[in-house]
């Protein structure tokens, strides 16, 4: 499905590599896994009885499992949100790399305030940080996949903010971390940023304090809307640049629409706010 | 009362101006106008039966009626908007100039959606360009005051929106325009941007559709955070600059939190989307 945090990834790597061919690639049938953690303590204290981390597979292991890149999501995407580098002629070559690219908490696949059953379903979620990630994560390498180093960590947005925690948590785990748009920690702005896209969504009372019987529509259009100015800069709007990624003729009004109503699909409204606070939380220096 | 429009401007004046003693004037006891229009035809063809434009003046018209200086008001502002530049130590000297600052369209005070009876009382208010305020504010001068000539029309945001207009519309009538922080033209982003604003507010039911019978409160609150984060540089926030104007010991979150319930005190819902819609519909190239 078409979403328009895939269409900024797009134009993003429209904009690094511009000679790179769109389209699928087989590289990209990733394999699918899961892995489960009992009795997770979260950094604020909570345990969850079952959580379990997604990810996927890129290429094979090798014997000496010296082969390995992590690649740990942005903000609400699942493992294919990186595929755009992945591929025999593209950054990430799975004929020779080991890709694993996990999801964070929240994103609705990950264990995420939507999949996880009472006491902690929905709002009653707890906040999971960065670390938690890491050190799910960390679990996952070392306990399942018997990987004890990494050659790089590569990171997008949130993405970033793990990789910049690994590097702290773990400095030796890996040879490199490749962080872009995002940072060691989330300062003041990045918080009020982040608090009035979830003061747009929680403005509509379908939200019922986390506990909706079905999706808050105007609020998550109100969050969508106001994430949407936040996206692109001024130049890009100015110069009317979404006509790139858009079929001839699209609208201005066409294109803010779409950005409401199908920023992205089929989010779970408390999912949306988890991360949202994930990264509000982040900051390396609490380590 | 203290605002925090208020405050934006007095961090402005504090870093313009950094030497000019802070505290009322007595060049601030502006004089109180009201200029009424019948049958006020906007740029959307909708007759208002009576309109009326406020404004506060300042100094004394001198005999040649050569001493005019305009001051068209910022979103939401009154005419004591420019205050801090007026002062026989500061920019304006009302002991040499005749200060005219007018207020929008929308600010409460002109009228606006709040205080014009039916049929074009609150959602039912015709969305009112820049040039309806230029043209309604040229009428008051050259009516009402008969100055038919400027020395200079000084605008802060939706004031430089102003400044530009009449430099498009009358381009005789000043010898100069002073516009700051604003544009000619509202490009996409800055359409983008208000109408995130405008959903965060209307997400709250309690709008219903601008016929609230108490403020939608909650809207409002979603309305001010989201504005928040586009009013300071992330330099700002970063370096904590909101201390400089706050009490000694205030927190990010108290901040925060005053940006969020006070932004602009007692301001009516449609009347804030009302101002935005002024904003976004502005383009001298239409004229």
């Amino acid at each position: 499905m078409f979403t328009r945090l895939t269409a900024l990834l797009g134009v993003y790597l429209a904009l690094a590599a511009p000679t790179q061919p769109p389209g699928p690639d087989p590289a990209h049938a990733a394999a699918h896994h899961e892995f489960a953690i009992d009795n997770f303590r979260t950094e604020s204290n909570v345990v969850l009885p079952k959580t379990r981390i997604v990810y996927g597979t890129y290429g094979r292991l090798n014997d000496a499992r010296d082969n390995v890149v992590l690649l740990p999501s942005h903000y609400m995407a699942n493992h294919h949100g990186y595929d755009w580098l992945i591929g025999s002629d593209r950054a990430l070559d799975p004929a020779k790399l080991f890709l694993v690219a996990t999801e964070l908490f929240g994103n609705g696949q990950s264990s995420s305030p939507s999949n996880t059953p009472e006491p902690f379903h929905g709002p009653r979620f707890p906040v999971t940080t960065i670390r938690d990630n890491v050190e799910a994560v960390h679990r996952l390498l070392v306990d399942d996949l018997k990987v004890t180093h990494v050659r790089a960590i590569i990171g997008f947005s949130m993405g970033a903010q793990q990789a910049f925690q690994w590097s702290v948590s773990y400095p030796d785990f890996a040879d490199r971390i490749v962080a872009t748009a995002g940072t060691a920690k989330t300062y003041g702005h990045g918080f009020v940023r982040l608090e009035g896209q979830i003061a747009a969504l929680t403005a509509d009372p379908a939200f019922q304090n986390g506990d909706y019987t079905s999706p808050p529509k105007a609020g998550l259009a109100a969050f969508a809307t106001v994430w949407t100015a936040w996206l692109f800069s001024q130049e890009w709007w100015r110069k009317e640049l979404w006509k790139a990624s858009s079929p001839p003729g699209t609208m201005f009004e066409q294109t803010l629409h779409e950005f409401r109503t199908n920023f992205i699909p089929g989010a779970d409204a408390n999912n949306l706010i988890l991360q949202c606070r994930t990264w509000e939380k982040h900051d390396v220096g609490a380590t």
